[in-house]
């Protein structure tokens, strides 16, 4: 029931679930929402459903002084959306359940269903059901549904084989380094460093096109994996699952100028960034064919195991802790 | 990385993510689960996917003191799975996310994933994916996977016609009474009042008979939703998107022996659970034909809008706040 008394500067426990549920909607529209459930048609004849869910808390993932409210909902979706495109899937479907104190503007949670709308539109996808309940801390669960067309095998950890190459879609380093940028300086960077805010959107508000998943599945890759956890963990998880040795090639992955400058800017190695600092969400596939529209090659699969950089161990090697 | 030294009495903190994935996964184990996203293949030729979301934070929808781990877990996926069976689909899959502080044991977290995996098991679904993260408070969000094989139409909230018959299936009040003696006695009943306890296992594990969705959509319901909220909203909600009038036998839903002796004990009007309570999860459907095996007969559709009891307005129509 929406009340022309209800502003969205109120807050949650003012408006009451069904105005804030009907902001969520208006803000990220879906024939498919407002049943008990979503049901979605196949996307072609005999289609494998794909899903994955992911929880973003409140001063862990994101902080509102850091990222505004259409920021953390397109983080939101792309984090998924890239497990979803990681298996060579288009993502259809979206589901957000909110857990927010009562005393969260709705012009808050308005934003996040916003971000979330508008991302999910360049993947020609629906926020199609949600969840909102009361809580003490901010905490945002989406989960990615996607649809595999055709015979050909998901992209699986396990698909790397000797000889292939590796190609990679999207930045290195480049979220992590705006995070530590956000550390020092907070979202107002000094003006003789206004150059570096591409890293500080590359934190708050990554990009990766929106199919490229798909084209590599298409094109002949046997595995994916994005970079969440960091650019090492993740490569080495894909190595050890499937139970290669993987060379990256230094000159491919060095820090860019802007890595670079950040780094001195901070005193932080920008090595540390590229190797470890993972939330880019770079796509990182193995393939046999030419790198895929979008990708570059930046290693090679060999027989062996493990992962190394020109064939030494990686400068740093620990990534993202969850607990 | 599973090491000798980490006890299931150590806390997430001090056994790291990959120790306690390992104890979820061992507990509710699925070859589906460990890549990026989940691929699942479609159960029946061009089966329609069907999704939902439900998050449960401590202290709203679970104590510790109240509930086992085991419960949790089980009640979590009963939540969600009534959502999928709504709308006469097969729960096939469930994703978890839980973000849980440092100090919360691992011992719990396993518990609740044990209470997954058994109540999965009863549906023949298995947990498929997940994501675990650190947190103040601990928040627990499922998002089950169902499946809609078949042409029919999916059960929808605007599915019913007058001239059908309302049937349910399933306890009615029995969580809100649990709940009610729970706030009382907490989790001992004194010995005179022993005989209640079906009311607090109602409220700490509900269980509704696998399948029930399937078979009222077999059998020719055309609308179905579950009683989470309470029994006057969600029958309401469906009368207003069906654009009919729902009249309710009082003699079918009418507080049983066991609901009036913990009314009587309490002090508190049973009918208040049976028509606000909600959380009890009862498939309510409406339909042509004869009740579907397992669903009884407890009221009528007709022409006209709204919901009576009796041909009378509810005594109690308020149901559970989101917010």
């Amino acid at each position: 029931m929406r009340k022309a008394i209800v502003h969205l500067s109120h807050t949650l426990g003012q408006a009451g679930e069904h105005y804030v549920i009907g902001e969520i909607i208006a803000a990220a529209p879906s024939a498919l929402n407002g049943d008990d459930a979503a049901v979605m048609y196949p996307a072609t004849p005999n289609s494998r459903t794909v899903a994955s869910t992911d929880m973003m808390v409140e001063g862990r993932h994101f902080r509102r002084d850091w990222s505004t409210p259409n920021e953390i909902g397109q983080k939101a979706i792309l984090r998924n959306f890239a497990d979803v495109e990681a298996m060579g899937a288009r993502p259809t479907a979206a589901l957000l359940a909110i857990a927010a104190p009562a005393d969260t503007p709705v012009n808050f949670v308005r934003g996040i269903a916003e971000g979330i709308g508008l991302r999910c539109a360049f993947y020609n996808a629906e926020l199609v059901g949600g969840d909102l309940t009361r809580s003490k801390e901010l905490v945002i669960t989406v989960t990615a549904i996607g649809s595999l067309g055709g015979s050909q095998e998901p992209l699986v950890l396990s698909g790397a084989r000797p000889g292939q190459k590796v190609v990679s879609h999207g930045k290195i380093g480049y979220s992590a380094a705006g995070l530590a940028l956000l550390q020092e300086f907070g979202r107002d960077l000094p003006p003789e460093h206004e150059e570096l805010w591409p890293l500080i959107d590359a934190h708050c508000n990554p990009w990766l096109k929106p199919g490229r998943g798909v084209i590599a599945r298409a094109t002949g890759a046997t595995a994916m994996t994005d970079n969440s956890d960091g650019l090492v963990p993740d490569i080495g998880t894909m190595a050890k699952q499937s139970n290669v040795h993987i060379d990256l090639n230094s000159h491919a992955i060095a820090p860019d100028s802007l890595l670079v400058t950040a780094g001195a800017v901070l005193g932080i190695d920008p090595w540390e960034w590229v190797l470890t600092g993972g939330e880019d969400h770079t796509l990182v596939a193995t393939t046999q064919k030419d790198a895929p529209s979008g990708f570059r090659v930046i290693g090679t699969v060999n027989r062996g195991t493990g992962l190394t950089i020109d064939g030494n161990k990686p400068r740093y090697a620990s990534g993202w802790q969850s607990l």
